[in-house]
C-alpha cells in the first residue's frame, strides 16, 4: 500500500497547556501527541511543523533580560533555531517513545529548517507581529533606536517589539526532508514557520532576518514542496466554524476552496486565529491537494474524511 | 570514486574568535569554516559534529538570570538541544553559502541529536564538569537545594553548578545520519556531544538527563555508528604535541594507536584539553579506522596524511 504523505502543522501554543511552560509539562503534553502520531504512522507518512510563539517568545525574553558583553542575547532568527532543537527534540523524543510502546520499529528526526522569505516582501514596510516582553514607552524607544527595533503600544499592557510576518518562499532544506520521509521516517521540519532567511540580490546567498512566519503558510508550502497528498492544520476546534462562539454557530463539514474563499470575505475569519488556517488550506486544496483542519481528537477520523473540516479544490 | 566518509569534531569555543559571542561575530567565523568544508566535500563525504561549550553555557546564564513562572528556565539537556539549532543553523548557512559561492549544487542539513547514555555511568555518582554561571556561596547552596543540584566551588572565581559528563553508547538518530550521508548531504549532528538522554529499565523509553557529553567521545561514536573511514578532531593547533608548551615541545606526525596510550600513561595529555581528543582518536584508530588530530588550516592536508597528527591502529 502507498502511504498517503500528510503534512500536519501543529500549534506552539497547544504545547502549553493551561500556560505551563516548564521543560517537564510540555514534554508532557508531546508525549500526549506522540502517542496520535504513532498510531497515523501505520497508515501515513507523516511530516510534523509545529508552532513556536510562547517558546520563542520565553527564549528571547530570557536573552534580551540577561544580555551582557560576554554574554550577548541572540537575535529572533537565531532565537527560532533554538527553539526548531528545543520543541524538535521534545515532539521526536515523545514520538519515539510511543513507537516503542506500540512496539513499532520507527525513525523519527528533526530537521533544523531555513524558511526563505522575499526581503521586498510587503510585510517588511509594515511589521505587525508583537513579540518578546513588554516595555514602558521610555526603554522601548531606547531599545528601538538601539536596535533598530519598531515598537509598537500593545492593547494597553505596555509597549512591544513588532516584527515582519513575510510569505514562506522556499524551504532551504526540502530535498534532505523530501529524502527522509521517502525512507519511511516521521520528519519535524519547518518549527515555528522556520528560520527566516532571504538571498541576497547579487551572490544569492543566505542570510537570516529577524521575522516571524506564519507556521500554517510554512506548513503548506512544505506540503507543496514535498508533494504532500493532504496538508492538516492541527488546532484547538474539531472544525471551522461560521458565527464562531455565538449562539448561531455552525461546523463546516466539507467545502471546496471557493466556497470557504468567500466566507473569508463575508469576514467569517479572524487573523491571527483562524484566517492563516483557511487560507493556507486553501492554497493547497487549489494544487490539487485535500486541505484538513480540525484538532487533535478527530485528526485520524478526518484524515479519512469522516470529522474536521475538509477543504478540497 | 568512492568518497571517504569523514566524522569531524570541531570545537564549539572555535566559534568564538576573542571571545566574541555575538551572534554576528560566530556566523563570521562560521562562514570561513564553511569555505574550508565545500571545499573538502569535492573529495570527502562530510558529517560535523560541534562543541557547544561556550553557546550553551550563555544559554544557561540566560535562561536562569531571567527564569520566572511565566517563563521558566529550561533545564541544561533542553539548553543543549537548543544550542544544536543555533550553531546548527549557523553552520549549515555558512556551508550552503559556500557552496553557492564555489558553484556546487550541494545540500547540507543538521539533525536534533539525542545521544544515549548509561544511567548507571560513574560518572554520575561524581560530577565534575562545571556549567553555567557563578554564584555566591549561600545561592550556590540554595540552588543545590531547589534544583538538586551539585555545586562546587571554582578556582578562586566563585561557585557553580556542576554536572557529570558520561560515556554515549548510541546516537538515537544514526539511521537518518547514514540515510543523509549516503545521499550526499553534509549532515551536521551530535552537537555539543549530543542531548543527554537514557533508555528507562523496563520500558526502554528516552529520557533526558542533565549531563554533558564530552564532544569529541561522541563524534567518535558517530563516526564508528555510521562507519566513518576517518575520524579528525579539530582544534587550535596543527599537531599533537609531546612537553606541549615547553621549550622541547615535539609534534607527533604519524603514530599507532598503542604508542599514543602509552604517552597517555607518561601523562603527556591534559584532560579535558587535548587528552579527549587523543582517546577518542585511539579508540577510533583500535575500531580500525584513521584518527586525525589537528587545526582547520591542516585538515586539508592531514586528510591525505600530509599533516597533523595521524593515528592508527
Amino acid at each position: 500500500m502507498v502511504k498517503k504523505r500528510v503534512v500536519l502543522a501543529l500549534g506552539g501554543n497547544a504545547l502549553q497547556k493551561n500556560g505551563e511552560a516548564t521543560a517537564e509539562a510540555q514534554k508532557r503534553v508531546a508525549t500526549a501527541v506522540g502517542e496520535v502520531i504513532a498510531e497515523l504512522a501505520d497508515k501515513y507518512e507523516i511530516i510534523i511543523a509545529h508552532g513556536n510563539g510562547p517558546q520563542v517568545g520565553n527564549i528571547l525574553i530570557h536573552e534580551e533580560s540577561a544580555s551582557t558583553k560576554n554574554a550577548p542575547a541572540m537575535p529572533l532568527e537565531t532565537a527560532v533555531a533554538m527553539s526548531q532543537g528545543q520543541i524538535g527534540y521534545w515532539l521526536s523524543q515523545a514520538i519515539s517513545n510511543s513507537f516503542m510502546r506500540q512496539g513499532k520499529r520507527r525513525k523519527v528526526v528533526t530537521i533544523v529548517s531555513q524558511v526563505v522569505v522575499d526581503k521586498n516582501d510587503p510585510a517588511f514596510k509594515n511589521p505587525t507581529k508583537p513579540i518578546g516582553q513588554f516595555y514602558g514607552p521610555a526603554e522601548a524607544a531606547k531599545l528601538a533606536r538601539q536596535n533598530h527595533w519598531v515598537v509598537k503600544e500593545d492593547a494597553g499592557r505596555g509597549w512591544r517589539r513588532v516584527v515582519a510576518s513575510p510569505k514562506p518562499i522556499d524551504i532551504v532544506e526540502k530535498n534532505s526532508i523530501k529524502e527522509l520521509v521517502a525512507d519511511g521516517i516521521i520528519v519535524i521540519a519547518a518549527g515555528g514557520g522556520g528560520i527566516p532567511v532571504y538571498r541576497t540580490k547579487v551572490l544569492k546567498k543566505l542570510k537570516g532576518i529577524d521575522a516571524v512566519i506564519d507556521k500554517d503558510y510554512a506548513a503548506e508550502k512544505l506540503a507543496e514542496l514535498i508533494n504532500a497528498d493532504i496538508f492538516a492544520s492541527v488546532t484547538a476546534v474539531p472544525n471551522v466554524y461560521i458565527n464562531y462562539g455565538l449562539s448561531n454557530q455552525e461546523p463546516i463539514h466539507r467545502i471546496t476552496a471557493k466556497e470557504l474563499q468567500n466566507l473569508i470575505k463575508y469576514g467569517y475569519f479572524k487573523p491571527g486565529s483562524m484566517l492563516p488556517k483557511v487560507e493556507a488550506t486553501i492554497k493547497f486544496a487549489k494544487k490539487g491537494g485535500t486541505g484538513i483542519i480540525t484538532d487533535i481528537p478527530h485528526l485520524k477520523s478526518a484524515l479519512s474524511s469522516q470529522a474536521g473540516t475538509i477543504i478540497t479544490s
